[in-house]
């Protein structure tokens, strides 16, 4: 009960999202391609909430607590969702992050990026 | 120095991503709007591995190592912009999940929801 | 009234598209990076119809007359956007298909890709 | 040759496409499921290069000669794969934008509508 950040494991998540599956017997359904669509169609509806303002308008935006209810919604149905492709496909996800890190670190080394949005091949 | 998922906690994950984008001095991009639609777009670059396969397919696809790799790169990718915008939003991401999952349990409730990929409107 | 494709022009339904965005002062907020947002996110709702579905099965799902009103929203909701970019930025949606057409001729001649899935790259 | 919106219908893209899948025998990949998710990737290929922009940055963006010709290519993809699905699913692209004009504007009437960028649910 009562979750947090500094106290959970990636693994104890997995847990939970890989038990809530397994009592609904839907590891049937969850290939990697559908929980991949499922994923991205959650991305898109975290996405919705900020069609039309603009990226400063969007920080207010996420504030604001009504709109801020739903926001953490659809942030949980992204990472539920891809917990359960790391479940699904036996990644490591915070060993894959860690990996991801480093290349991006050298694909953005800090005296080339720092304070530039360009693409690492534009830099 | 290699992360797993079982030692590794969200609050751990999230300091390192915030430690990379406050090295570049990005955080003046990371507005919710931007980092939703990086979300989303790495989120379709994992999904478009899977296009043609079937479901079925898709568990072999992403068990084929030089797939798998890349696969691990965009899930990556993923929850790296997750735990951004967790950042920047100061939303608690293992909060959120327990909160939706809570909720999920009584929209999906397991008698009804078994075996069934149903919307919930629809048990 | 009535419009049908075997008689309807590209320009048309642009123009269409164009009297009802400048009749509610819209073009402030369509510029081209909040369009394409839009227009993501209608295709995750188009695509949020077949997440549990094999690919047959979604044959049948399209098919399924309350089921494919709603498709039938979604895909207009679609090319609504897709054409209202367009008008935004001045391309021609025709010679853009024409063009990206006689592209992809060249990357999947007929005799290698017939009856195969695999991207240009693996052909 | 040399195709405009100005004097190409709809139905004669949809040929086009149509014949393009059919000489490659593609129509059984092509199931509604997977062309959403081409469809939905494609999107987001458009969305990736207005990632960092201000929406009023993108419209400079969108002008720059050698992004235009990319964004070309990616709306010509969105389209297409707008249009398959269209073949596949037999809807009438014209007639659902007409039907889905007339129920935006009841949603939307101009007098409420008017320089605001507000979800109808709450305007």
């Amino acid at each position: 009960m009562a979750l947090t950040d500094s106290e959970t494991t990636v693994a104890h998540l997995r847990e939970r999202v890989l038990a809530f599956v397994r009592e609904r017997d839907w590891e049937q359904f969850h290939a990697p391609k559908n929980l991949s669509m499922a994923l991205s169609a959650e991305a898109a509806e975290l996405m919705e909430h900020f069609l039309w303002s603009t990226p400063e308008e969007s920080r207010a935006v996420a504030a604001e607590p009504a709109r801020r209810a739903k926001i953490a919604e659809e942030l949980a149905d992204v990472v539920i969702y891809a917990l359960g492709f790391a479940n699904m496909t036996g990644l490591d996800v915070a060993a894959c992050i860690e990996a991801k890190m480093a290349a991006n670190a050298l694909k953005y080394p800090v005296e080339k990026a720092r304070g530039r949005s360009a693409k690492y091949t534009e830099l």
